[in-house]
């Protein structure tokens, strides 16, 4: 059990609106929508690792909320436009009906367009209020710009480009990492250093997150491509074997559940080693990626 | 003819690609697709305007080109997303075939969304580089929330939704100039208030400038509105009599084309008298609005 990650998880449910525009009652539709996506659970880990990383580096939670959220803000977007038509087409995420299927498709775009600015609308307005407060203002725009890097056409738009490009074509083992890296692992790395520089982030420190933050996102995708195969569609919330049945390359089809289960337990070794000058510090990291493999065997 | 448009129009064309975030081979597809809408020509009437703001209040133009371009990202990615079959559904634009039509739905929804992520990502960076003068870092903290504001659930998000919502139904006065502040005035009023705040903006020329660019957005939308009536389709690159057609809210719909030509001259000429205190100085904007006025009759 992994305390700190529920500690982070429920400060970001519990403030996770709290940086939407207010809208007026014209706009009730598309707010709704983006509301909807936003609260229908998830495991909430970006905002949690930022949040773990600004703590780590001796910050304050309290200040970094709004970072928190705006990174789950970018990820739910990335969710709803993942599963239109155009794109994933799936009907379900985490167990209730995807945004589309509820709103239609017009406003699920523009829902998730709407949650991407409101991201940096509100990472802005932050910046606002520490105006006269060089310190603090500049660990904001170093915070606002990893996580613009992170969910760009350098990451994980890129990575989402690629993934449908591949589907239903042979993929090589290095497009197959280009997509992981770009698609999950960006933002997980850049949610880490946002936090980081929330913080008071050394840059070995910076680092060391940022190598571990690789290796997690790996893991996390390559853990979600076997629970695809493996896992308890309720528990998951989702059809499984989808994967396989859109011909998506992954690291189980490529090769097989052993060596994919094999690749997570590395990657989390090799993790763990990366935060051991931590030793007991580090702890919700650590846990947080054991707790990930454990859920693949 | 207004030569400063002229002008602020080369130097935004210049330099529009300069600030898409370099992409390797694996992400060419939608790299291409970005850069497809972005080249398409257009009027680059955001960019103008706010480099035009930056220099009647005594800023560089040269320290702005990274806002102009990002509010030129911005407005792109809204008129991919808004040609989507899902959403206009249009095959055509600026005389050329849509995104969509040439790159298909998922990589266009996946370029509107790089785009939009840039322009965030482009104005970052740039506060990055200004990261040891607070004065100029303010600036540009100031120019972005604009923006983010302007493109958000509060601004031209809120107006498409309400536009996509309005189509085929009886519309309210109230509500088409709902969808018309939104959808157009805001990111208008956006790219003036940032560029006068990359200037040196007194709170008075700021108040003449937002009262200015709401009725240009107003004037521009309902002009707009008019040419697809009335205007040639060669020269607008696009079908005409496509909002009947949709049975879109628009002013000529509700008003006819008369009232609404008066309509574009009364905001025109309030919008001279709002910039009269500053003569001839004013007169990028005064002959801007001008030439649109012209363009109805």
């Amino acid at each position: 059990m992994n305390k700190d990650y529920l500690r982070f998880k429920e400060i970001t449910e519990e403030h996770l609106l709290d940086f939407l525009p207010d809208v007026d009652s014209k706009s009730m539709t598309v707010y709704e929508s983006m509301k909807y996506s936003l609260t229908a659970g998830g495991k909430r880990l970006r905002p949690a690792l930022l949040l773990g990383a600004c703590e780590f580096c001796n910050g304050h939670v309290s200040n970094s909320i709004t970072y928190a959220c705006a990174i789950e803000y970018i990820h739910t977007y990335s969710l709803i436009h993942d599963d239109l038509p155009a794109m994933d087409d799936d009907d379900l995420r985490r167990g209730i009906a995807t945004n589309h299927k509820v709103f239609g498709e017009a406003i699920a775009i523009l829902a998730g367009d709407g949650l991407l600015t409101s991201a940096f609308e509100a990472m802005n307005k932050d910046m606002l209020i520490y105006f006269d407060d060089p310190v603090r203002l500049k660990k904001r725009v170093r915070a606002s710009f990893e996580i613009a890097k992170g969910a760009g056409c350098r990451g994980m738009v890129a990575g989402q480009a690629a993934d449908i490009e591949a589907e239903g074509k042979t993929c090589s083992m290095e497009m197959l990492d280009y997509i992981h890296i770009n698609k999950t692992a960006d933002m997980i790395i850049a949610a880490v250093r946002a936090g980081a520089h929330l913080g008071e982030a050394e840059p070995e420190t910076l680092d060391r997150l940022t190598d571990y933050a690789e290796n997690l996102g790996l893991a996390f995708q390559i853990a979600d491509d076997i629970l695809d195969v493996t896992g308890q569609e309720e528990e998951m919330g989702k059809k499984k074997g989808v994967d396989a049945q859109k011909n998506k390359a992954t690291y189980p089809a490529l090769y097989g559940i052993e060596r994919s289960r094999q690749k997570v337990s590395e990657l989390t070794d090799e993790a763990i080693e990366i935060l051991s000058p931590y030793y007991d510090n580090a702890e919700f990291f650590t846990t947080l990626i054991k707790d990930l493999e454990d859920r693949t065997k």
